[in-house]
């Protein structure tokens, strides 16, 4: 049965090369802006001289330093300076931490009580600062959301949050910013992608048709790209133009209208980043294809659609092709540079033993209606050794 | 090269089964509504009572009787009554001819001048009043875009018209609406979806990868939804919420994005709606295999993509795939009840004379970049014969 379901996303996009010079238009005129972004790679590939040179007529603050996986310790800095210099708009000029992180601080800047209950109660967002997006690295989709995510180191955990009062305003994607993307970080983008489209897409047959049909041209097109986005040549500005937005659109809300969804695998993966420090994607392409063997059942029907109409798998049994698309999925990852078992990484059951712990006494269930319980995370983690 | 663009769609939508009765929670409280609608179908198929059920506490004015290809002279008694009455929002229960003639009484409300010089001279609408829609027909997108098209009887003319104010500030899409559609108009609805598609589609290979790929999973749901749309027995739930949701997302922006457009066989078949009264999709039923025919070099590479993704047609040569694409095509027009040639309807140069004058004499050129001029307008029209 199709899901019921209610959709908005009012994010203006502003896409191609040359568009960064617009943000001044985009942002209400005499606002004071906090510009965010994350370890100076904007200093380095131009972008910083361009955003300043664009805001020459607003009063700018800066506050970098934004970590991946941004930490809340971080954040509560910034979110003091949005308090006593009186902020009126943020400005993120990043990837998805930063978008994430700057999230955060739009949301704590205008909470009275203390912030981290937004996270880990869950509480109701109700207010924001105003917030647009520069993305720099195509992954996440945070500059067209209105959720992120943020880590907190001190106790190792990852959470993430959600406000229909924080999609940015605008986002800006200049196709531009791929070409001076490290490989790592480019072969990140891809995982970090494609996992999110399959968390969507690879659940149930109730999902509408529509969105599958848009699931399955997102994960083709990040297979298409990829050889041209990881080779040694920087790659053309068509493969970055369609890299960029291919990646907007991944979590943008669009193939997830009413679908059924999983996120297993973020979850566990959230642990793993919020423990051992790996790269978010880094986490997805371990997690993922175990979850692709364990669940093999449970997902049949979507298992043999995705190696179907994604991988054009014709010949074999119904298993077979299953099977098949399970392994390209796996090469692909290492394709782009990601290893695939916690062993690449020296980790191995104590891990496991603790990430399982986690979920058992938070009494959490994962995946599409909860079908992954602490015994399929065990499973899935093992299943990666 | 892909063109940069900008993008923005703030409707929000409500898709499900008993989504009418969530209407009175989108309309602002204490608004006085102008309920518009069409010939009386929705009070035979109890949507009407729906809506006059959940909107008991709203002072409510109605206007029914706009009719398919809404005419400027009927709208304006509307429109009159919006300025006597005071109206605060505009509730469309209808398909695209009602929602398309309410955002022009939106405009016409609060334009000061001669509401015609909104549509003869392309004024810019920058004012309207707040729409909604409750979507009856799925063909048309217009619940969730920016533009419209009306008539003129009186002079046979029809035009298109935009703004970025003429967004509807929701769409509700309940797809139980369907199963009393009669066939002729779900060929009408299937028809003028896909034409919407491929205009946006087969037209330059500068196109984003992403919309192409979107695009195709519109043309591939709509063919296979056909048959059980088009059957004798009432469609499943499942098919009728797909349906829905792939005409919404046909012409809401998403598949048009950066996207070189085509729509000659649209502003071909207005004329011939405006000069002989033909149904909008009867018109694009026709014209579109002809676009196809006469235009198969300038579109060499995107027909032979279309038959590709879309068509799965891998034997033959390039020319061989062309040609079955755009046999298919036709073939499918004629499964979903559409005839496809002129003389079907007892017309033939006298009109195709008239049209090319028209162009001509407005120096019209039509098409992607420009490329279809009134020679090829006569030899598209002759193709039809």
């Amino acid at each position: 049965m199709r899901n019921s379901f209610d959709f908005y996303n009012p994010v203006s996009l502003h896409v191609g090369k040359g568009k960064i010079a617009k943000v001044a238009s985009l942002i209400p005129p005499f606002s004071k802006v906090l510009l965010t972004y994350g370890g100076g790679s904007i200093k380095r590939n131009g972008i910083y001289d361009q955003v300043k040179t664009a805001l020459k007529d607003f009063e700018v603050i800066e506050f970098g330093g934004i970590e991946s996986n941004p930490d809340y310790h971080t954040l509560l800095k910034a979110v003091t300076i949005c308090k006593t210099e009186k902020i009126d708009f943020i400005l993120a000029v990043g990837g998805g931490s930063i978008i994430d992180g700057s999230k955060f601080i739009a949301a704590a800047a205008k909470f009275d009580k203390d912030p981290w209950t937004i996270i880990i109660k869950g509480l109701p967002i109700k207010e924001a600062l105003p917030l647009g997006a520069i993305m720099t690295m195509p992954a996440t989709s945070s500059e067209m959301n209105n959720g992120g995510v943020i880590s907190r180191r001190d106790r190792k955990e990852k959470f993430p949050f959600f406000s229909l009062v924080l999609f940015p305003q605008f986002a800006i994607l200049d196709p531009t910013v791929v070409y001076s993307i490290p490989k790592k970080q480019i072969g990140n983008g891809i995982v970090d992608c494609f996992v999110h489209v399959v968390e969507q897409y690879i659940t149930s047959t109730d999902n509408y048709k529509i969105t599958d049909r848009f699931a399955e041209g997102e994960l083709k097109n990040l297979i298409d790209l990829a050889p041209a986005l990881m080779g040694k040549d920087i790659p053309d500005y068509e493969v970055c133009a369609d890299y960029i937005l291919t990646a907007t659109l991944g979590l943008n809300g669009w193939i997830g209208m009413g679908a059924v969804q999983d996120w297993a695998a973020h979850k566990i993966g959230h642990e793993l980043t919020a423990l051992e420090g790996l790269d978010h994607a880094e986490t997805l392409a371990i997690i993922y294809p175990g979850v692709m063997h364990v669940m093999k059942e449970e997902k049949q029907e979507k298992l043999l659609q995705y190696a179907e109409n994604v991988w054009h798998i014709t010949k074999g049994t119904d298993e077979e092709k299953i099977e098949k698309g399970i392994h390209l999925t796996e090469q692909f990852f290492i394709q782009v540079g990601k290893k695939v078992h916690l062993s690449d990484y020296n980790l191995g059951q104590t891990v496991i033993d603790i990430i399982v712990n986690r979920f058992e006494a938070r009494g959490s269930v994962l995946g599409e209606n909860g079908i992954v319980t602490p015994k399929h995370v065990r499973k899935i983690l093992e299943n990666r050794l």
